[in-house]
Parts: C-alpha cells; structure tokens; sequence
C-alpha cells in the first residue's frame, strides 16, 4: 500500500470533487494532485532523497495536505512537528530525526531566528505562509509554479512513511517510525468504523500534526473525500465553517467538545449538516459527552482509543453505544476492524476477562518501531504485540475499559491505585475545576497519593474537605494523603492530556524513578 | 494479518452470539472456537506439517467453515475444490497442489472408490458427512471428541493461506496462491463496502468452495456475524432460511438471481428481513436484475466484480447506484476501498479514460502467483499488477465497464469484436433463451464471428432470421456470419459462467490458439 495510492483513488472517484477548503482558498482533487506532483518535483530538485525526513513546522492548512501527499510523492517521509513546543524541543526533533528540508508557516517564520544556529541537518527552509517570505527561506508557491510535475516515486509497503514524535516535553521523545502500509491501514480501518465517503465534509480542527486528527487524513482522501480546515481550534471559526461548508465529521479532543459545549454559541450556527464526530485522544468527561450530544442532535458520536504507536487507532466505541447511563459508554470500545487486542500480565500471557492488565495491539497498524531507539522499541513490541502502557480491562463483549495509564497509577503500601479512579472522585466535589492525582515518594509506603486541583471560579475547599469528600466515595487506601491547590490550569499536551510528569517532577528530584 | 484473527475477533466481540446455523445445528463463536481447536489438533495429529495442503470435496456445511479456520490454525493451508469437476480433473487438483489429507462429504464420499487410485499424495481422508463412514476413512466427529484443543499456530502475514484452482475444465488449471493477508485484506474491504457488523446474518447460498461466496466468508467472521448455510442453492431452501433466521445479507451468482426472480415464490416467503445482496462472478442481466428488485424491495443490491486471483474484489458498485435507467447500472463500479485499478494498453501504460484495454489491478489483495506455474504467474502480474484478462473503459469517475474477456474478444480483418456486444444484440431478439459468441478459424479475415443460440421454449428463429436481428442492432462487421442451433443448456462453470472454451475447441483442433 501507499500513501500516495490514496489520492490517486479520490482523483480517480472525484477528480472534479472539491478536495480542500482553506480560508479563501478551495481547489479539486486534480488540481490537488497536481500541485502535489509539481512540489514532489521541486523537493527532489533540493536533492531530497528516497527515505530522506522533509519536516513541517504550522499551524493547520491546505498547504500543510500537500505536503502530506508531496514528501511520499516525492519517496521522502514527513517529519510533522508538534506546535506547542519550545524551541529546543523543536531543534531537537529536527536534528534527531535528520530532516533536510523544513517548511515553516507565518506563525513559526517568527522562531526561525531563534532556531536557526540550532539545526544541525536542515540544508533548505521553504516558507509555507502567505506574508512576506522571510530572509533566506524558498518560497512555497514559487516553488511549485518553477517545478514541473514528477511521477510518483511509488514508494510504499514497508518504507518509511514518516517519524512523528511523541512526549515531546523533555529531550527523551521518540520519533515514531510509521510505514506506508500502517498509516493505509489505519485508513482503511477508519473508513469502515466512520463510514467515509465522497460526499463526506471533514474538518481538521485539532492539530494537523497529531495522529488524532490524521487518524482521518488519509482516510477520507481514500474515500474521495473532502477536506476542510481551520488554522487551529476556535469555536467560532469551527462553527462559522461547520454552517459554510456543511461539514459532516470531524475529530475533537475532548478540551474542544468542552470548550465547544460551553461556548452557548452553537444554537446561533446551521450545524444540521454534521453526521459523525469522533472524539479520543483523552479521556472525556461523560457530562461533557452529554451536553455536546444533546445541542448537537443530528450528530451521531464515536470514540476511538489509540496512540501514535498505533496509528493511531486500536479501539472504537460507535454511536451505538453512546446512550445516557449506557454500560458500555464509560468503556473505549471493541478492537478496530482489522487490530487485534488483548490484555496482557506483565509476562505477556492474555488474561481473564475482567483482570486488569496492559492494553496490548497487533496489526498492520503497529509502528515499525522508535527511530533510533532499540531499547525503547524492544520494550514496546514483543512478539508483534505493541505494548500501549495503558491499564485496562475486556468485558465478555470484548469492550476495553481504561483505568489508568501504567505509569501513573501509585503504589502505596504493595497496593495498585489508579490515578483516574482518584481523579473521578475528586472531580465529583463541585468546588473542583481540574484536578490530577499523582504518587509521590513516601518513606512508609513507597507512594503517597498525591492530589493537584484547581477549584472553579468562586468555588471554595480545603484540604480537608477534599480528603472527606474522597473518603466516602472510594476506600480508604485510595483517598489522597495530601492536596496542593493551584490558581492556573495545570500542564497539558498538544492533545489536551495532563502532563503529570511536569507534575511529579518536583517531587522526585534526585531519582529518575515515576517522573515519566 | 492472520485468517486466524477474524475468528479470534468474533468470540471477543460476539463470544455468545451465533456462528453457524447449517440444518438442525446451531453453535455459539466460542463453541465454534472450541471445535477448531480441536480439528486442528487432529490434523496435527495426523501428521500434518506448517504450510502443507489440506482439501475438501464438499457440499456447504458448517464443517466447511470450521475446515476454512481449523486448517490455519493447524498452520497449513486450505484447497477447497471446485465441486463441479470431474473425477480426473479433482485428482489433477489434489495431485497437483499435493493435499495430503482430504475431507469428503456424503455426497462426494461415493467419488472415493473411482479417485482413490489416482491419488498421489493424500494420505488421509476425512469423512465430514453425516451419514454412515465409508470405508479407509476417518470419521469427522470422533476426530474432534478424540483430539484436544491446540493453540493457534499463528501463521500468517505473506504465508500461503490456500491453493484455489480457477478453470477447472482442462488438467492446466491453476492453483492461485492467496496469503493469509491477501484474505484478511479483502475482508477489510468488504466489510466496509458491504457494512457487515455483529448483527449481520450472512447466508451462503453460493458454493462455499469458490471465491465469490467466500468474498464475504472471512469479512463476516470479522464482523462477529452469523453464518446461516444451505447445502447448495434451491430456491425454496434459499427463501425458506432467509425466513428463518432472518438473513440479512447474501452472495448470489446471476443464475442465482434469475432462478429466484422467476420462481414465483418470493412472496410466498417473508424475505423482509434481507438488507443487502451482493451479486457478481458473471454479467447479470439488467431485466433480471430489475425484476429482483422490484420483487425484494428491502434489498438493497451491489455488485463485486473481481476474480480468484484477487481475493477476490476489485470493484463494486453500491446500491446508489441500482437505479432503473441509471447510468452507472452497466459499469462494474469503482476501484474498492484498498484496491488500484487501471486501465492498461498492451506496454503496461496506462490509457486515457474511455479507451478500452486490460483491467489491471493492485493492492494488498492480490495473489502471490500460480502454484508451480512462474511463465503464468510473470504473465499476470507485472511490476505489481495483475492482469485481470478482462478489457474495459473508465469513465471520468472511475467507473470501469467491462467490454469482455481478453481472450473472447474475436478479432476479425483487423477490427476488435466484443463477443458481449453480439450477445446483447442477439439476447434482444424473442426467441433466444440463451447464447455466446465465438471467434472461428477464418481464412480470409483470420476470425470470423459464430453465435451458439439456445431458444426458448417454443420459440423459432432460423439463422438468417438471428443475422438480420443483429443487422439492426450493430455494425456490420460484427453481425455473425454463422449461426449454430443448439437444444440443451450450454455449459457453465462453477460461477455460472458459459464455457466459452469448451464451444470453441471442436473449431480449433489442431491449434492452441484461442482455445482457452
């Protein structure tokens, strides 16, 4: 398979079918195709390579598609950085990964100062935006209208497709490799569980570069689809193009649903049009779920669990089963199509339903590995099987439940504790905004369950109240030992999760052990 | 991907729900498992070794569908034989692919005592019928009481899942070799082409053996379906499980169809449960297909065009497109979701859409090559494609129509005749019930056109009376210029197919050309 071969299907269904709507931009899937054609030209033209990294660094575009589709025309892989990174976490990935060319938006020309004396590989930058071109930079549109078009290089199967990096927080992220045939996969996986196809409207609303929304990317080319995009999130801006362009899916990450149900300003837009959504990359507060299903009527909601190891999706939970006070709505839903999933003791033996163990996959959506990093993907893939790091149970019907990730759930005093279990009991105060329970080292037990919240405006509590207010939810063991109060939103990734390494960091100084 | 994994799949999702329904018996997926795992230690026991060849001789049973799992699962691969052939073309088969063990049924138990002499390799036979245990065999049940479960040998991925002859009429007929992730991949396919989930029951009327039924038998075990079989086709045995168990999905060859339309039985039946047919393997015709519409308005109707050698689908046509008049209705739809399809000239370029040549496909679905056969197999595919020997046209949307099969086309002072053109003029002439056209040895123009014309019940036509018809109806050039009376049904394969091989031998003895 070949990521190319996906949008040589949509041209082939709808060459005529509008292929991406971007501001005031729109084209069809043949004039897509052959600007694709004519960047893969101009890419090789740089000297660019088979296998070779061409990274971008961008808020959300119609350029930022080409690229997607050009990099493989051209037989190199993609290099998508995350856009909420410093700039030596930026450096990092880009040296780490060995990228030659750089394509930067208006946004990131800003850092390219700052960036520049860092970059140990990068011969050629191209600026992707539509300001002024900044100094020494090629200039995107140029450069498609100089080169001719190529044939696709017909790179594929097992090749390289691209290095996306994950964590990205401290200097230790791992670029994960993902062939051809993975992210094709995926795609046909996802087409089937979403039901894509050429009169499908998907918006890309959440970041371009993360595996959540390109969980769709090449799916709904491959369905000869239609692509519509914002820059980044904004309610307005997503509603404004829901109602525009009669969207009819899309992916948020549940912090956008929140934002998205909070806003009160869904009933002044047309958003009849949206079908499907599907939502994951974190875990979603069902009273979110629930206010988003009921102002959204028309919207069928689906969930998908996965990682970037997976590319991204492992389990889904269909709209089926997204029913107020249904039992399986809590779960992360039944293996993808084509992804085999069981739940592993630490021996890697499968066992009872019921018992909770690591979530594990196999598929031809499992990554091929980290770049560089053989330690690291040998802990990940044994006998086939991607270890997730994610805690789970199966139910007899094969529903997946998450209770925690492995590395946040606490130890204290030989018993399993799981972080998320603590976390539902605190939210449950209605003074509580945000809150994260973290272990911290404990002379006694080993770990202490530690808790950091942040109450709601006007919303009061101490100590105390939260401690009594966990005591008669869950068993004694559980209940946080100590709570820390803090006025700002507490850390987060570019995919809306917790970032409780930052969290725990302070308190293991000195000892490598938890902080990750 | 392993065969293995769509069985595994359906008693993690649907452990409980039905797998089999096949006359008095009904078994649970984890009952099937059981059963599998059983059989699949027998055939270990019997000495059966990873890769080897297991066949089965069979009638549609629910021991067909354990024979498809448990034989992987044993590690080896499956060659289920055509139940059409001959007794020396099914030794050719068995000998050919050498099957060390074979499974018979009742009605194919009484072929033993004329093959067993000219077997070569089987070893052991399996008797899987229910009535009494021919001699020399071993009986089925008790094989399965007496062995314990195994575990899954997990062979997969580019491994050889089973030998599948195609042709069948002569001793060249080829073993087409299809891995376990030619199988899987087509499965993800249908599935998504054909929406089969765990509420679908999907009945195997089609012979189990052949690649037209089995286009759904992998996708709905995926799908944590239920399987309801009968023996062979029959209307009212068709009609009455459809009733029964409340089918919702079928595959039906057109003869299939044909017979069902003008039973008159339909509405003797509730049928309403039906939700989609899948029909293919051979052109239906559009009056048939209409009046099976009209006669099962539930249904909604889509059509595979594919072939052994591609697992087998390479295109559909959906029901938005089962139309009356509709436009698309004659095409034989879009490339499916993982498939490429072009259209290629006689250098393997591509040509522009609406120009008729070779049908060529590619994907993950296609067959590793021919048993034993490296001139055939380099023939059908090239750099990556097979080569399907079917002649069409895209049009602008990527709809292919299909004109004929290389190999049928007459090719007359020059000029290209499409024997399915001729057969279209002449089908529209009252009288006839049945025809093909063929291309005869011709002195003065190499091929001449020759119509073999079965008529209907008391009809009349005389050959000038069929060459005038066509004179109205096409170019001059392609009217026949023989005409040849005939008052039995002319022969068919499996599929439901005229053997046009057969009506051309006695014409060109003597040379090999265009034989077959």
């Amino acid at each position: 398979m070949f990521i190319t071969q996906t949008l040589r299907r949509a041209v082939q269904l709808n060459g005529a079918g509008v292929a991406t709507v971007f501001e005031g931009r729109r084209q069809t899937w043949r004039e897509f195709e052959n600007r694709v054609a004519r960047l893969a030209g101009g890419l090789i033209g740089l000297g660019v390579k088979a296998g070779e990294r061409v990274a971008i660094l961008s808020l959300n575009s119609d350029r930022y598609l080409e690229y997607f589709y050009a990099v493989p025309w051209a037989g190199a892989a993609v290099n998508p950085v995350n856009i909420r990174l410093a700039v030596p976490e930026i450096a990092y990935t880009l040296n780490d990964s060995g990228s030659t060319v750089l394509l930067v938006d208006d946004t990131f020309a800003a850092l390219l100062p700052a960036l520049r004396d860092q970059l140990k590989t990068v011969r050629h930058v191209i600026f992707a935006g539509d300001g002024s071109k900044p100094e020494g930079c090629l200039d995107y549109e140029s450069f498609i209208e100089a080169s001719g078009p190529v044939a696709d290089a017909n790179v594929g199967g097992d090749e390289l497709a691209g290095l996306f990096y994950t964590g990205g927080t401290t200097g230790r992220s791992k670029g994960v490799m993902l062939s051809h045939d993975n992210l094709v996969f995926n795609a046909l996986n996802v087409v089937a569980e979403m039901g894509y196809d050429r009169d499908s409207v998907y918006m890309h609303a959440g970041p371009m570069f993360h595996l959540a929304d390109m969980a769709s990317t090449f799916a709904v080319t491959l369905a000869a689809g239609t692509h519509c995009i914002v820059p980044k999130f904004d309610v307005d801006a997503v509603l404004g193009l829901i109602q525009q362009e009669k969207v009819t899916n899309t992916l948020l990450v549940p912090t956008m649903v929140n934002l998205l149900a909070s806003s009160g300003r869904i009933g002044d837009f047309d958003v009849g049009s949206m079908k499907r959504m599907l939502y994951g990359a974190s875990p979603m507060p069902e009273a979110v779920l629930l206010s988003a299903m009921e102002q959204m009527p028309t919207v069928a909601f689906a969930q998908g669990y996965g990682q970037t190891e997976a590319s991204p999706i492992i389990t889904s939970l269909g709209p089926e089963f997204h029913v107020p006070g249904g039992a399986k709505l809590r779960s992360a839903g039944r293996a993808a199509l084509g992804v085999e999933v069981a739940i592993m003791d630490t021996n890697g033996d499968e066992l009872e339903r019921g018992s909770v163990g690591q979530i594990c996959a196999r598929g031809g959506n499992v990554m091929l590995g980290y770049w560089g990093m053989e330690a690291e993907t040998a802990e990940a893939l044994h006998r086939g099987w991607l270890h997730t790091g994610d805690l789970g149970y199966m139910d007899d019907e094969g529903f997946v439940f998450i209770v925690d990730r492995a590395k946040d759930m606490v130890i204290s005093g030989g018993e399993n504790i799981f972080s998320v279990e603590v976390e539902g009991a605190i939210y449950s105060h209605p003074a509580v905004q945000e809150c994260a329970v973290i272990g911290i080292p404990d002379d006694r037990w080993g770990e202490a369950v530690h808790a950091v919240v942040v109450l709601g405006e006007g919303g009061e509590a101490a100590e105390s109240d939260i401690i009594d207010h966990c005591r008669e939810k869950i068993a004694g063991y559980k209940v946080p030992r100590s709570v820390e109060f803090r006025s700002e939103p507490l850390p987060i990734s570019g995919a809306g999760k917790i970032l409780k390494n930052e969290l725990r960091s302070p308190y293991w100084e000195g000892s490598q052990k938890k902080v990750n």
